[in-house]
């Protein structure tokens, strides 16, 4: 026969089914966590008009954007993020009741350079609650994060908080000029990776003066207890108004925190993250886990602008984006969750071509009873081509039924992990092999 | 504020919340029934290399597909179907068990003109048996088709089969040309909308003789019970071995389908059946919904060549797929799935800002208790406002808490539907609620 090549696109891949168990346990996971709280699942198109997301991006963004001209000469785009397409269906939908929270749980598609943990396509889980500027739609966000990663077993995470507010009243106690805020953000937001004389020095060469980049390191190093952390930052940023409110939002999300379950501890203060994207107007925050040490798996925030682009009217907003790509790594890594098992709990064996009836209606009486079961559906006979064909799936029990069990009434259940072989009677043999299977799921394996 | 404007692309779709509760119910139906058979789920990427689907999608699929350069100059399409990638990562993955069996559950793209129920991103389910030419693997395609529809509400469907071994002895038998043959499918797949009359126009119309025209619609028009149609065919044909062949497998899948507990009268052989794809080389089959007749909402078929063209060996194969638009279209037109709630089971509002931290905690105690809880994020107050929201999200109930509640340590529980108010003890309230949810959810409503 022929061979076509078969290939696969760089920065793109296939889920076979052992890691798509996984992914479906993490995506199911999320989902029942968001709503629990009453976020409520949509789902939007691939394509978009390339200029839905024009302004709303980074200058990154356009240029790693999949775009291009449709058979109708129409510019579109592969959705590059679920927070545009947000906006925009908001904007077609002035009847959503407000406040309105949602999650999306998709692929967006981006032209990054392909190396360990970075795709082409990658998913997201994004929650997001419109419509109300209430430091309660902040909280319940951090909330949700948490007891995400904590359903799908992380324990050594943090959550890191900010406020664009208070980033903005730090650049101005600064002295630089406005002009000079980007450079800032982008530089304080590696403190942890280079340090304080790293910071400096990107200051510096940024065209800071020596006193601006001092009196920025000087509010970025602030340590202590959250409220230690605020305190100090309020009194150094007391005549900013704007500087001010930052701190004061923080205190309220933090405050109640508790209310949701939330440890005060798993969430900290730190007045040099800033996050690289752009539209965010009020409180920032990531979840960096420390072991091993991926940095951020989440990242999210208040943008109140964004949103209300589409609608015309101002529509606050708060959310997230969970990336599932690092966190399935992190867990796989750890071995944080078990992989589920995909394949069938059975695999019913074909003796040989007159046994397959009674081999099918055997399966259907299994499935019925809840077992979910594969017959062997290559050539009949060859028997340890079956039992090695169910090994290769990790199905854990076979049946085997052959002239022998036929005229005792009787099929044989074979333990596909220890071997051992034991009769069952044909009449129930259902009922029995669902006692069975359940009786194995509640051992540890 | 500056308003940009909301535009969707033609031909695509969002699903809101309300659709999205329908949409997940009949893919996690369907999930359920393919799993209970062994079949394991995968994802493929949504770009592909142009070059994978060339010669083996119709030309037809040429001109509809998205194809577009890449940034690296690649030529890439949009995923037409889910059968191509089915054969690219099989060809890539010689360790794979063979049967394979897999489902894939994935939007796909044509550049359709966009009409009532054609959309130009829509959701496929596919389900293939790779590996196995056995008879037995044919009847369990249809097996898992039947009890797909069956779980989602379908009663009055018919599975139509027919085989292409049959067809192309058919064409031989009339005497028409070898390059006549597509032309008789195309037109006798039309038998039951244009009829007899119209079948033999379009085949004079095509050049056949009238003689050649009459022994197609002969064959065609053959009716009864499938027994009797199968032994008129093979007399018919009994000169044409590959005729014959067909006409045996059809009789081996309908002898299986009652041990896989379908109903001998919910698939009758259909001589006229041809299916439009010319990859298939054995069994065809549709479903057609006859109430409302909205034609076929699944179709599938063996296809032997395939998926050995990237493999480089014969893999014979057998698969269907569910259309998700025609079926959700069908469902919800006959109502014949009551559309699942997607929203939180109650609301917990929210009397003044001083009352925030005990409706925080007390939907927390809720959602650990099991019961989806959404509180009220919008500002504290207007107790009207918030109990329309509960109203406009169809929540069923909802908790009110002021300064009297409090006093006596109780909540009040209003029921949305009926207005009716009662108050329950602050302490155990959320075990209180859960066996409240759990009475309504057994009244019918």
């Amino acid at each position: 026969m022929a061979r076509t090549s078969a290939q696969r696109l760089k920065g793109f891949r296939d889920f076979l089914p052992q890691t798509m168990a996984l992914r479906k346990h993490v995506i199911g996971t999320f989902e029942r966590v968001f709503q629990s709280y009453g976020f409520l699942p949509w789902e939007t198109p691939t394509l978009e008009y390339a200029e839905t997301f024009d302004g709303k991006s980074s200058e990154e963004a356009q240029t790693l954007m999949y775009r291009f001209a449709d058979r109708g000469g129409r510019e579109v785009a592969l959705r590059y993020d679920l927070t545009v397409p947000l906006a925009r269906v908001i904007g077609m939908h002035p009847d959503l009741p407000m406040p309105f929270k949602r999650y999306h749980i998709a692929p967006v598609w981006r032209a990054e350079r392909p190396q360990r943990g970075r795709f082409r396509e990658f998913w997201q889980c994004d929650v997001d609650t419109v419509g109300t500027a209430q430091p309660s739609a902040d909280a319940e966000i951090l909330a949700v994060v948490s007891e995400c990663l904590t359903a799908v077993g992380f324990s050594t995470y943090r959550i890191a908080l900010n406020n664009r507010k208070t980033l903005s009243a730090l650049a101005r106690y600064s002295g630089a000029s406005p002009g000079q805020a980007g450079h800032i953000y982008r530089s304080i937001d590696k403190l942890s990776k280079i340090g304080a004389d790293g910071v400096r020095a990107e200051l510096l060469n940024a065209g800071l003066a020596a006193e601006a980049s001092d009196r920025v390191l000087e509010l970025v190093s602030i340590e202590g207890e959250n409220a230690e952390v605020l305190d100090t930052l309020e009194r150094y940023l007391a005549a900013d108004s704007e500087g001010v409110s930052g701190v004061r939002e923080m205190r309220a999300v933090l405050d109640l925190l508790p209310c949701f379950g939330v440890e005060p501890r798993a969430c900290t203060v730190d007045p040099a993250l800033a996050r690289g994207l752009d539209y965010y107007t009020g409180i920032v925050f990531e979840t960096l886990v420390e072991e091993p040490k991926v940095g951020s798996v989440t990242g999210g925030g208040r943008y109140d602008d964004l949103v209300g682009a589409f609608a015309g009217r101002p529509l606050p907003t708060v959310g997230t984006s969970l990336g599932l790509e690092r966190i399935m790594e992190v867990l796989e890594e750890l071995h944080l969750t078990p992989a589920p098992r995909v394949s069938a709990d059975v695999l019913v064996t074909v003796w040989d071509e007159n046994a397959l009836p009674n081999a099918l209606t055997l399966s259907m009486e299994l499935r019925l009873a809840g077992v979910p079961t594969e017959v062997y559906l290559g050539a009949p006979g060859n028997l340890r081509r079956q039992l090695t064909h169910a090994d290769k799936l990790g199905i854990p029990l076979t049946i085997l039924a052959g002239p022998d069990e036929h005229a005792r009434d009787e099929v044989t259940v074979r333990d596909m992990v220890t071997g051992e072989q034991r009769p069952v009677a044909r009449h129930g043999a259902a009922t029995h092999l669902r006692a069975m299977i359940a009786a194995t799921q509640e051992t540890p394996a």
